[in-house]
């Protein structure tokens, strides 16, 4: 299989030879819960099979872009950047559905090359979709042309450097193409770390965090990516954005969080100055296990109002704790006689990371909200087989789309008032839509907490309809998004608007809301040529 | 003297039978210091001696006008809704010069009518200055009328309800026109608190934190108060807008932070929801002295990295620590034998505030790094002391301006490396246009911190200039922000930009953020009407 960039599968995730393959006890999993119904797909096509139109540039437009940048035409590499990494994605891909690739790959390095291909596409009227890891679950990177007669995918991974790394202040400059485990690389080189873990992690870049508003598994401790934002710098078709003199600022509006999660419609960021940790000297990853989801709720809930929620929280919900222990293995060991014997069904992960003193004294105060609300630990090896494992699941899902399983998550935020009434709604939407008769799982975990509230990400397992699995899965997610938007919960958390959440956007910022974003884009990039189709209806 | 609304004096701060009046040392250290330089100014005018133009609202507008809302157009109320409480403000006021007085003060209690006056004045060609406590110090409530014939005060606190308490989520929805201790009193009746403590807290308002991005004196451990902003409610001239959804979310860019900070620009607030805290079980407020404020300042930035800074964390430089002294009446006390045995020079306020434990333990680890930074505790009289004063300052200010000096203050927040040379340059520059010979006592402290840096507030003290003290002060305010742009600091951190710092907000966001602005005020305020001649040039 080719791996362009040397980073991710065209038509799947990461390194597939790091694919775990479905051991036999999932396979017994899968075959209970699904009666039996899942059906293989097609294997999925060659990369010489897909389905790709001629690059509708002229030779003359080619050059022009050749002399700011590194222009590739080849099919691996057109065909990696046409989609991201949506269960639509792969369905589309691994059938060989590369509708509307990307006619060239431009690759840069310097922020003066965004700058001056910014200028000629705008010349041009050529459409631009800023690419970086390439991970996207809702169409982000998806090449939409519109009315442009071509597009290019402009890929920032070359653009990989650490500007400067302020040791006083405790930030660093970087720039967008670095992606997750380059950037702590070169942080953990002088002793830091941005403490920034999305499951995306081993793919996304920092401009992909910044444009998309990314969160990670640490992100109720070390913040969210948005939240460690203190500068960032934006090319577009108008000129260069600057932004941030100091961590916070009274000078009018924060721009900023105008820059942040503008997915690429707005301008390119070049660089983001985020704030970073001294390498926590202290970790301890642990396993714990509540009578149920609303107990364990209510303990997360506890823990964030009295600032003492561990930097990794999160909790599983009873379907999910099963799920998740038959899928890992662990069915036998966990899921018995010790848990039934201390009726404890929702299994929770807290990972306490700093210095040791610190974090025995929160933990100490922690863990008797944690036992007040009926939680037992399981030790350590849970939380460390958690930690060593989330980066994976990605790789299983390849796996599973092999076994004719469809498997998608989506997620949200609200209040902690209105979680449980959320969660409900999600779940029957859900299911209404795929059928209850077809063993539909639905997993759901809180996993980022704020005082105010907290996310609520939801995992769907059901066996995949053959003929038809888009038209299945957009089913689902339009019931679930509904739901989502009736409850007044967020339409998303932390996965962005791109094209798939578009015709809620309304629905989550009012029509006016909409029309302000509008007359920004208006002002930055006249031309509409920044990733069409995306955030803006 | 009278008292518009029962809040604030028309040409003061607050109750003037609040107003301390100068004690001996106070004198003495005032003669010492300005070496006699001192010339009270004429005393200020009464209020029947006030320049006040006419009203130019025809009678018909106002018919139209009182058909929605209460409209006043005595003396009082128009004196009181024209000036805000900066120097120049009280300089002008007390010498007669209301010039541009609003013709109007329009009261609403309800957000409908702000909705209907917003159309009702963009059709009639008003101008409408959202006006809250008053309390603005950078112009944000001038009634710069411009290119409109008339111009109304729109005072917002009538609208004085706490809407909603969730006591789940940790959520208040406040009406815009709730004055701190209005909002603390209906809180604390259920249990809790903003925690939020401007200098202006007696009179300043929900909208105005909102509005201009406000920081109490609690912040580093509650947060800023655009932090605590989970929703809130526009009403513009184009429609309403109803942000937030859930605390955070990636729904493209974060419009809440478009709004907070707007300084009615582009439309009026006309409800928050805000994060509340359970009313803190335990207090502890503590003097400590730091060798020097480069010691101190180590200390603070170490205990805000390490996520153990006291939720107060203020540090005065050497000469701040000297004049507070003197003017608490505490000179002879603290700053004699005890401090200069000890060598210390920097006087630091801890306020630790929460349940016991935890308190307990922050608090033991904090002090490790505060000692070995050479801190000396002076206990908890001096925290005590300087909590039980800490909004009296501005009264204090009154009596001064009756003894003939200039005071005023200005502040800026940059990252932690910056921070050394950005207090240079500000103190160089106002001094040099001030005068070195005056006696001009700078003082500087720093009350705000964050992993990436921290804010600087400036305290000048001068003798007035008799002839002409609008254009001594603008002299050197204007060498003050030069200098803060110049070392690459914020224009502010949090009294916002209003029209006294608008020449500057180019530096800061740059010509092209300025224009996108402006496409935003375009969009929701077509005609120009809300607040005229603030934040945008």
């Amino acid at each position: 299989m080719v791996q362009p960039s040397g980073a991710s599968s065209w038509n799947g995730w990461g390194d597939p030879a790091r694919r775990p393959g479905l051991s036999e006890h999932v396979r017994e999993f899968l075959d209970q819960r699904f009666h039996g119904l899942l059906v293989p797909p097609p294997p999925p096509v060659a990369l010489e099979e897909v389905r790709l139109a001629p690059s509708a540039l002229s030779a003359e437009v080619r050059q022009r872009i050749a002399a700011i940048a590194t222009v590739s035409e080849e099919r691996e590499a057109r065909v990696a950047h046409a989609r991201g990494k949506s269960y639509r994605d792969l369905v589309r891909i691994r059938s060989g559905d590369a509708s509307g690739a990307p006619d060239s790959v431009v690759s840069v390095t310097r922020p003066s090359q965004v700058e001056e291909l910014l200028a000629l596409c705008t010349e041009e009227r050529l459409a631009v979709v800023p690419f970086g890891g390439g991970t996207s679950v809702v169409g982000g990177v998806e090449p939409l042309r519109g009315e442009f007669a071509a597009l290019i995918a402009l890929d920032l991974t070359g653009m990989d450097r650490l500007v400067n790394l302020d040791i006083v202040s405790h930030t660093a400059t970087l720039q967008p193409g670095l992606r997750g485990p380059q950037a702590e690389a070169l942080l953990a080189a002088r002793g830091y770390t941005l403490g920034h873990f999305p499951q995306s992690y081993e793919l996304a870049t920092i401009g992909g965090y910044a444009a998309t508003r990314s969160a990670g598994q640490a992100s109720t401790g070390y913040g969210r990516s948005d939240e460690l934002v203190v500068g960032l710098t934006v090319a577009t078709p108008s000129g260069t954005l600057q932004l941030g003199r100091a961590p916070r600022s009274a000078a009018g509006p924060d721009l900023r969080q105008l820059m942040l999660g503008s997915e690429g419609a707005f301008g390119v960021i070049t660089d983001v100055t985020m704030a970073v940790r001294p390498t926590p000297p202290h970790k301890r990853y642990e396993g714990w296990f509540f009578p149920s989801f609303s107990s364990g709720l209510e303990a997360l809930r506890r823990l964030e109002q009295h600032k003492l929620a561990p930097e990794v929280s999160r909790l599983s919900d009873e379907d999910e704790t099963v799920g998740n222990l038959a899928l890992s293995g662990h069915g036998g060991g966990l899921s018995g006689a010790y848990l039934k014997a201390r009726r404890v069904k929702a299994m929770a992960i807290f990972g306490w990371e700093g210095e040791q003193e610190l974090v025995s004294a929160r933990r100490k105060l922690g863990l008797k909200i944690v036992r007040a609300a009926g939680g037992v630990s399981v030790g350590t090896s849970a939380g460390q087989a958690w930690e060593s494992g989330r980066f994976a699941a990605p790789y299983l899902r390849d796996d599973l789309l092999d076994a004719g399983v469809l498997v998608e998550t989506l997620e949200t935020a609200a209040s902690w008032a209105k979680l449980p009434q959320v969660r409900d709604g999600v779940r029957e939407a859900v299911t209404s839509a795929l059928g209850a008769s077809s063993g539909v799982l639905i997993g759901c975990h809180v996993s980022h907490l704020y005082p105010a509230g907290a996310s609520l990400y939801f995992t769907v397992l059901a066996p995949a309809a053959l003929r038809d699995p888009l038209g299945q899965w957009d089913a689902a997610k339009r019931a679930a998004t509904d739901a989502i938007v009736a409850s007044g919960a967020t339409i998303t958390h932390h996965h962005a608007v791109g094209a798939d959440h578009m015709p809620w956007l309304a629905a989550e910022i009012g029509e006016l809301g909409v029309d302000v974003l509008r007359a920004v884009k208006q002002r930055l990039d006249p031309a509409g040529i920044l990733n069409p189709g995306k955030l803006l209806p």
